[in-house]
């Protein structure tokens, strides 16, 4: 077979020409939406990269960053640099900008491409960040920001005007990076993961395959997750490949926008994170539109609740789960049930609440406690890991591209370890229960810190529920509950307790024995427990513990 | 991102566990079909390559060939042979005997796996191949055939009894050979082309994309092209990966069984050459049967006449196009309209009437007469080149392995000449006019034999008529008409060439000057014309040619 590589600029070509008239439709706040064909992407992209090239002098594996919503330029963005030999590198503007200015000097950014939008946030930062050469500008905004910026300041549409439409894009070993995007862990400084042209390219061809998101350029598609998390869960390339057309919200994400655009401009398909499903829902209910062209809403990032995802049916939007991370390009799984369950039944309700089911390309194995690889029997809990060509094998690790493989994160053989504990059933559907570093060890086995504070919250009296592992001589870990009481409730522990016991909820040994009340769960800055807080209040005796 | 390699294997464990449960049906022309999960394959597949290498002694790439129908062990064998790291040899069971002999011997197989079904065809070879030191047996047949044989006879069933049920398939590099067929070119010897590991797993893939053949575990696939036809156009490892149930009818392919087997298995897709479709619709007329599941039929090998095309579709049956060759494995393109083309409108007809739109894996280019790269416009004519990660880059050479590259059938940058001419529109999509070997190079521009014979079928009295290239002084090449009239036909050559003329079917400088009547077009053994015996019959002379 003839040795050709898996490289971005192929999928490029084939979207500007044989999908030249697919659509980036991006919003803009005003009466029309802006229109781009691909075959004008295409065109501009040549344009783009060849500014960079012989106005910005960008070379080999120089990083470009990007600091922008989801609109077409960003997706000029996406495709010019890996194209041309280049590593973009996508920045999450929703970071702190300490680590914002951390993460640019890490990846030694010669470039940002920014919207006006966000000059906002970038110009204060510009005298921190070291390596930057050039900014380049793009969209709305006050230019007058950068005054005085001792970077050389452009403006893209400027910067790409006359430059040849077309680019000879050098023939890359597939092999070689192409983008990159750092993981906002709550624990240590960020880390880089390096996607390769090679990985790109099949997640995308994966992305299109049907039993995956399943699009087709009859399709549009609402990307509202950010093309700064995680490629925008691939959809800017896998669309290059089919034309499925893609509406971009730039930076209007509230539920208000986000529902007008959809009424205005029919997409079929959807991706985002739950709590923007939750706002957009609130937002149908006070004011509704005719939001009867989005069938298919694809969630990931974390798990979409129930109620909400009957309160989508009801609405005609089938909601299908999807479980990512950085390290995994991000597709993982996808949680369609398989063909022979009944649409409608609790059995396919039951498949659409797991986080989904392994594609060929991730090869998925359960670890338990010991070390030991665990049966796929939908019961047994162990540590995911996972294995595939666009699994990341590696971090990031400085200018000199030294390779980190921390141990807590990849097995000796190469696996990553996802850090996420769950079930795999014999069809394959992963259940995630827990994270590794919050379920309970206890005498090898493992209890999941999740299903005991869910069973907990499902006590009438109890408003929140939090469970930590906390130190114990005979078992190890054992479960420490911390429950926050409703108003004017009386129910002691040993009632919790005996709750939790009733009609097996829990095992009998999982029970906690320490229990203790608190006025409220400490959370993180998105709204996540945070249990170190509760365990290093533990630890310091600053908790009131009760022992049954 | 880590190095995984795409193996035959990975498809086989990802398809023997996750989807365990879907099913290889093959039709037995009993009562009942034989039904065997693919978790049985998975099973099996691993006995049978502990069979191979303890038993048989298979190494290495060692070489071990099918002589079979469609059906369960043909896949067993589709999965065994390459994912232990040996090389799959489809031997195709209608070519003619020495044919075959000389395949066997340069391909220098050891062992062939034969339906018992097939051993009238086998056992007077034998003695010819030279390399073949077993023969494994599958399936019904006179064993007593090889009674006498030199090589070592083996059941099927028999060897792999009691063999483990799991192999520890090896990390093989992705550019490894994985199979091998070989094309039945009009002249010279037969040439193999050599699928990888990596071919094999992007194709498949590729085959699994939305906008290809579309299909899910919902999906139960009639898988009438055979699998020693270029792999059975990819289905047997597509499948693996999305769990698409497979109806293999083994040696029925006649209209009765085939009707039959739809109604009875109730398959929703179905793959095969026109032929075939013809059979079935002529069976059906005569005793209509109950083929509503069957909604979706990819055609290749040939084009499909439109009247067939219009006639599934009265019956709810939707032909889809596919174009490909051995060299490509096979897929090129796939005929599925634009989605913006209202169905069932004369665009969308002209559309499928195509021979389909090229993936982003296939990329291709039109050559002219002169070598120049002509435009994708839907009206310049050009040889059809092509590039790809599943595109054959070179010819496998013998023992030795040498590499084979003909001139005539790869360019100088390594794209494969496909020996067919036609046209791609702005949206990529292919047609077809005709073969470079038939087309008429007049005066530095191309002529399409099959349009003037096209055109000139279109005269009432004409029964018949093919159109040949001869040499011309002045132009290189033009066109000679060969034409079987009607019984009783009155017309003569100055009408036929003004028919041709009229109303711009014809361009005036593409008017053949020279005409000859014939009997009857010679044909091959296929049926097609047969254009050799008619330039050679003109160069000696013996054609009565009238000169206009």
């Amino acid at each position: 077979m003839q040795d050709v590589p898996l490289l971005i600029s192929r999928i490029l070509t084939h979207g500007s020409t044989i999908h030249g008239s697919s659509q980036v439709i991006t919003w803009t706040g005003e009466a029309e939406p802006h229109r781009r064909s691909f075959a004008e992407i295409g065109a501009r992209t040549a344009q783009l990269a060849h500014a960079l090239r012989d106005d910005l002098g960008v070379r080999d594996d120089d990083r470009v960053a990007t600091l922008m919503w989801n609109n077409a330029e960003h997706v000029e963005a996406y495709y010019a640099i890996p194209a041309m030999g280049a590593i973009l590198h996508t920045l999450n503007l929703r970071l702190p900008p300490e680590q914002l200015v951390w993460i640019v000097n890490h990846a030694a950014d010669r470039v940002i491409v920014a919207n006006g939008s966000l000059l906002p946030l970038l110009a204060p930062l510009l005298p921190h960040l070291k390596s930057v050469e050039h900014v380049v500008v793009s969209g709305p905004g006050d230019r007058s920001l950068l005054d005085g910026a001792t970077v050389q300041v452009h403006e893209y549409e400027e910067l790409i005007a006359g430059k040849p439409d077309s680019y000879d894009w050098p023939a890359l070993d597939e092999r070689q990076a192409a983008a990159m995007c750092y993981t906002s862990g709550t624990t240590g400084d960020p880390k880089g993961v390096i996607y390769s042209h090679r990985s790109i390219y099949l997640h995308s061809m994966q992305v299109n395959m049907t039993q995956s998101m399943g699009l087709t350029d009859g399709d549009t598609s609402l990307v509202v997750v950010p093309q700064f998390h995680v490629n925008a869960w691939g959809l800017p390339h896998a669309m290059f490949m089919t034309g499925v057309n893609v509406l971009m919200p730039d930076r209007f994400l509230q539920p208000a926008p986000l529902a007008e655009m959809i009424e205005r401009e029919r997409p079929t398909h959807a991706a985002a994170v739950p709590t923007i499903w939750q706002g957009l829902l609130a937002e149908l209910k006070g004011k509704p539109r005719d939001v009867s062209s989005l069938t298919q809403v694809t969630i990931g990032g974390s798990a979409c609740p129930p109620a909400l995802m009957t309160a989508f049916d009801e609405l005609g939007m089938r909601v299908c789960h999807a479980w990512g991370m950085t390290e995994t390009s991000p597709l993982g799984t996808i949680a369609r049930p398989p063909a022979q369950v009944e649409v409608g039944s609790d059995e396919e309700f039951a498949y659409r609440l797991t986080q989904g089911r392994f594609p060929a390309g991730v090869e998925p194995r359960l670890t338990g406690p010991g070390g030991e690889r665990l049966p796929w029997d939908g019961e047994s809990a162990g540590e995911l890991e996972v294995r595939g060509p666009w699994i990341a094998g590696a971090y990031y690790g400085g200018q000199g591209a030294e390779v980190l493989r921390p141990d807590d994160k990849f097995s000796e053989d190469g696996w990553l370890k996802t850090g996420d504990v769950g079930t795999i059933s014999p069809d394959g559907f992963l259940t995630l229960t827990d994270r590794a570093k919050d379920v309970i060890k206890s005498g090898g086995e493992w209890i999941s810190s999740v299903d005991l504070e869910n069973a907990l919250m499902a006590h009438p009296e109890v408003a929140e529920a939090a469970v930590v592992a906390v130190p114990d001589d005979k078992w190890g870990e054992r479960p420490l509950a911390t429950v926050v009481l409703k108003e004017g409730a009386s129910a002691d522990f040993d009632t919790l307790r005996s709750f939790l016991a009733d009609e097996g909820k829990i095992a009998k040994w999982q029970l906690p024995e320490r229990w203790t009340i608190i006025a409220s769960v400490p959370k993180t800055s998105v709204g996540k427990f945070d249990k170190k807080v509760l365990r290093r209040q533990y630890a310091a005796g600053e908790l009131d513990v009760t022992q049954l």
